[in-house]
């Protein structure tokens, strides 16, 4: 190959839920690296507040750390060194501040440990990251509730173990969509509000880099616990992320946190990618993606339009938790730093909210322009003839015959209506037990499949209420 | 094989992490079987408080439901032919009822659907199994304050990526082992404040069949609201579970929630015993496991004692995350019940559930029967004599030499020592860039990892007063 | 509870797929004790056949090597001290030997270690357990064959993104599916033929203890290496079980290849699975599980048969290759014998070899009795009419109007035919530029989907030749 | 954002483990790309040798599928419209082609579809990125060779358990790391020798369209069968890949071979690394990575040299198993085309390619520049004085004592040493049961450790034959 390698221009080629969406800009390696040079330029003001660094350092630190300065890629070259990119971020970023003011490049890093700028760098990913998720999530939310109010009685057949069980209503389908991905922005929120700290630790979790610096070294000074909370506190305001009890090096809550929920709202967005599927199936078309020209085509048949937003949800809704299990599993960190655990997180983590980022505004555009077909949908649901309610039957009949007998005769009837094509309620219209309770007018209205919906009605407005 | 064959057996030979817990007798089949049961019974009591069943049709299907009195493998055998124990649980439930009321035979699982009773149980399982988790982690982290306080300042050598750092304490360790079993708890807490609810929702999740027991099966009925709503909630209170907004039969953030708690909590146990297992080494020896006669015992050395608890506790926290990923999977459950599913939920929960109950007992005799050695602890922290404190003179020489020189001269007078063998305040000594600074006395009480663990102590405090 | 403990009872409650299958009995505890207690006895027959015990004491350990004997839970219970099982089989079995013959007792485990009569018992259980799975294999292939060979020509529409594409036949999926299960066979015949060894290395891998037992300790003699090649061979002939190169304590190769196999097993299951339950869906219905009395009955719906083998075939695909991971995570194995690694191999690989052996004794029962109704598959091809083949028509054109105008002139039909609903022949009948190259009879002939099912004929021809 | 987004540049920053490593041009999107090309390419050239497209055409289309014409980006967003990128690159190639001859343009993706052109892709990216992986297993294995004859009788203690165990030789330790890789070679050689299949199925696996470009469409001449081979064997050829039995678009054997094979390299990889950063430990020390100018410095400490390599290897060992579990799973892809699993493997195959393919590279590094420390190995085995071969006289005394009391007599005199500070030789020296059979001259050999490696040596001789 003899092209100068660019390092891999991974362009979303692989991963088209993702590639053209918001969420890309806030993950890729630039971003990444930003958030790194945030989290030094927020540490050295946070000292400067505290009067460990001139404020002029702080400034001209700040200015410095532009992502679009540095070359991603001979950074990612230097990590192998130290298998972490920071150590190359800290050297360009000492030569890019003391370039323009060498006094203020000594203020790079004070203290710190590779470690606290990764971490707060990848929160700093994580929150900003999210922002998109949670937008998106609100706008499908509102289209679901669009959805489930406009078809609240909107028959349709129950599926059960992939045959027709009993009616049911689109709108309580809709709203369970919706009721699943309120769970997921909850447990969204819950990480964004206060679930994203800084790292504030230095090389083994002591701080003591960061007291030395401070002229509290020994660590016995009253003043100790002041500093530590009085700069933590001021870090935490200067990146926007919250103040941890202890450094969590190895403590990595904040990592499995976010892979949980992560892992939760991908599968949320999922179940509605694998429903939308079986209503769009050539056969059932009770639904159907949004029509844009061009989309869905196939390279070989001009006469399909196939359901791509809801394949490319369920694609990273196939991946996340495989990849977010990783980010649990970390918990298994070694000592005060792991040689080989936190390293594997990076790229779980990255993918993680990539994928779902992807997956979140692909859902939008899939239930803000899903159009439903109210007609087909009853058409399903009459399928099977009057056969779908027999539930219902056999519960009128219970208190009469016998909980097991009324099953039973039910269970023959719907043999004989197989056998027979005949009706279910022609059926058993023709037996005594039967009709010693029951008129022909009990039975059609009983058999009705649209008489049978349940409580779908009221657990739509119920739900509608959240 | 000529025994009659009996299903099975599984004492937990191959699971010696619960054998023997408390944990078990919550999950077991005998234990998922009543946790059914219970969920009929409280149903028809719940109906019966709405007038929607007898009181006494109640009474003896309560009574009645008791998994003593049924077979657990013939009802497992049974499962194959409806994919799930809950048909011929019903059964023989209701043949057991009838033996004594043939009436009240008439009241179980009325207008119910086998994931309700399933699912409900499920929740009951879990509820029940989660005491004595939450018990035993309350307990571990007792032992670990009372670690964390007599160590408060009991100095020990912080390592990362498998090599001495800087100095730290052994009572910040611990701290921080007890803060992520606080942070599991907490999680788990969440679940159990209405993260586990009772199913409720009927053939295809409409309610429809209760609603048809209680004649208002066309769902139109004014009070069709009230009634589901005061339904669920006698229902909730009848099992002491959560009360949902919807039917969740497809919509499963009850066994994702529990998936990811209980991953979390065998991941935090597992941080404790990989950190263990690393004290204990035969090299470091800072820490062993509780000393029991017999314990520990190899079947081949007879001088060997095997940190056999720590040992335990990962092995639950290297299996649980992998189980607990099947239920996240799990969302993905498509139409109103899933063909798959839900039936791959069933062993994936119980075997999370007993695997953390099991390992979270274990860390209790772990953490509450370690011992610790101070003295070996200091002894490796002036393993590489004065060395491990180098970043602190880096840090006093910096503000006078500059980060990078003062960086340099250290580099190069640690490889000096390390080839002549000289403490590195020896060498450091004889530098003039050093001694303009600094005196002898400077030099060995800067590198003396003694005075150099920052603010652990601080950290302890703070921590502890969580 | 007051019950007397008994350990579980673990009767296949939840896990229907296997309960009552023939893998059961290959797996349980008592298979796992019995395989433990076959290597014990294997290895002193071993011994003894190179002189290194008395023939004896070999025969006398042999016949007390018996299962039934022993009680699992409590050897269970008494695993927890040492973490593993055999150090109480150990103990168990040197007192049954004893009692009938003291001399003989001296020759249990001589020069042993636990992980080589649990790993070398995993073996057996392996190899045993695959014994059925691989038998089941072939009856499904078996079945697969003949729908394969009746249904070479059965026209069916193939479906892609879950839209009707062009038409394949019946036999050319049931020529898939069997692929599929070749292609699993193959692999569990891989691990059958060779990777199952014996474990052979003593304390820490240099079969020290077992040559100090032969009066070779030292290592140096000359007739070292023959004697554990001869003592190796011995033990695995009188196990059935390979000869490894190495002991792999720590080099875990068969774990990882079992996890493979079986979870690829798992999965080419899971395939036919999800393939039947979309063709059993009511809207569908080309195929059908075997009517069996009872079986895949509602606990709510008189009139509903679910498709329950299918379903519990997927939920052991959806389990098994979770747990399998595990089984390749353990390469990680730290040392000569790793703190935890080692131990969560065990639950995962009965698990795996549990679900697998159950769901192809399933898979069984579905192929054999399934029934296909190539009218419904005739049906639903016709479905859109006769436009699943309107991608022929686009080749034919092609060469005459280029590749880009006879697509865009079929897609144009194709909506004209959408909103007139007109057959696409006819709409395409009306246009000049298709007339020109081809008469209504062609078009009728291009766009029978009975006429357009390509090679897979030929390819169903091929396929069987496997 | 202000920069127009050029889609991500992931340069490797959050992936170290593979960047700069030759893998990385094998599999980043550009290759992606150029696979697919060169998948259009083969196919129409193999359509030529059938006759069944001109020559000139094959010819212009061969030279103009060059991956550096197209934008990779550009492709990414397009790919959102059809949910996979094929679509797009064959309009671009066909505008390409048509640019430079018309005529030839008609030829492009004839009678195929995209998961042919992808799959075949797919497959020739995975041929390619697994030769660098293959070369590198070599090199380690050449390297480890070296290591395991030159340490074939080196002393050091065989660790279990964490726990110093028996004596063992470095050259064992080494020659079980290379058989660990030999496995890893066997099983990729495996699926690199008839693994890799080209995809030729057209639009459901039918190879329809081919048929009708050639002519054949109703698939019933007889030399359909004949065509068919001829067109897979052509395509085989020019690609270089193996021939399957059927088309594989969701009988997705290869991907699940990948995955399994790729997750084992990934973990014997890992192994190695995990054992390195034991032995690299600070209280260990046996052997250490290899020593480069800059490598392994820490952002904070100047005194340290971490362990990179093997903490690179040991993040990517830790990540492949979860992603390769994905490919695993995608065996369950249902129907002709599954609408999102196809979708979910690419990302997880090409991150299982580069971080296995990165790990390989940084192993031939790591255990090519590994030092060894005999005299510590030494030290070590030493540690707990004569104490570690204390099986050993057990296995001596137990002929005259009998097992139980020679491991009692052991036991004993072990916690009287551990009290009194003397030789274990020194306590059993001085006890009557003993020295009845022992003197102290036997004793003192005996306990030596450097007497008691078992059959070390032979084993690694043996090992070093494969």
């Amino acid at each position: 190959m003899s092209r100068t390698y660019d390092g891999g221009q991974d362009a979303g080629l692989l991963s088209p839920v993702r590639a053209g969406t918001p969420i890309e800009a806030h993950v890729d390696d630039r971003a990444w690296l930003q958030a790194m040079l945030d989290a030094e330029a927020a540490l050295v003001r946070a000292q400067a507040k505290l009067g460990a660094a001139p404020a002029a350092a702080a400034a001209a630190i700040t200015a410095a750390a532009r992502a679009d300065r540095f070359d991603t890629r001979a950074l990612a070259l230097a990590a192998r060194e130290t298998a972490n990119p920071v150590v190359g971020v800290v050297q360009a970023l000492t030569r890019a501040v003391a370039a323009d003011d060498p006094a203020a490049a000594e203020f790079v890093h004070r203290g710190s440990t590779s470690q606290d700028v990764f971490d707060t760098g990848a929160m700093l990913v994580a929150a900003r990251a999210l922002q998109p998720v949670r937008t998106d999530l609100e706008r499908a939310c509102a289209a679901l509730a669009v959805h489930a109010a406009d078809h609240r009685d909107t028959l349709m057949v129950g599926r059960t173990l992939a045959m027709h069980a009993v009616p049911t209503t689109f709108g309580l389908k809709a709203a369970g969509w919706r009721h699943l991905l309120l769970d997921a922005a909850e447990r969204l929120d819950r990480v964004l509000d206060g679930g994203l700290p800084v790292s504030l630790g230095g090389a083994a979790g002591t701080l003591a880099g960061y007291l030395e610096y401070a002229g509290l070294g020994d660590g016995v000074a009253p003043d100790t616990a002041d500093y530590i909370d009085r700069l933590g506190a001021a870090f935490a305001e200067e990146t926007g992320l919250a103040l941890p009890v202890l450094p969590w090096h190895t403590l990595r809550t904040p990592l499995a946190d976010l892979g949980a929920a992560l892992s939760f709202t991908a599968g949320a967005l999922g179940k509605i990618a694998v429903d939308v599927q079986i209503l769009a199936r050539t056969e059932v078309r009770e639904a159907a993606e949004p029509a844009v020209a061009g989309r869905g085509s196939s390279s070989a048949m001009p006469h399909k339009r196939n359901p791509v937003l809801s394949t490319l949800i369920r694609s990273a809704a196939l991946q996340v938790p495989l990849l977010a299990t990783g980010l649990t599993q970390t918990l298994l960190s070694e000592d005060e730093r792991s040689a080989g655990s936190w390293h594997a997180e990076w790229l779980l983590l990255r993918e993680c909210l990539r994928l779902v980022g992807g997956a979140a505004h692909t859902a939008v555009e899939l239930v803000e322009g899903m159009t439903v077909s109210p007609r087909r949908m009853r058409e399903n649901a009459y399928l099977n003839g009057d056969r779908v309610a027999s539930e219902r039957v056999a519960a009128v009949l219970a208190p009469h015959l016998g909980k097991g007998r009324a099953r039973e005769v039910i269970s023959e009837a719907t043999s004989e209506a197989d056998r027979s094509g005949l009706p279910l309620s022609a059926v058993l219209g023709a037996i005594t037990e039967v009709t010693a309770y029951l008129t022909h007018e009990d039975l059609n209205r009983l058999l009705d499949p649209a008489h049978y919906t349940g409580a779908a009605g009221a657990l739509v407005d119920s739900a509608l209420k959240r």
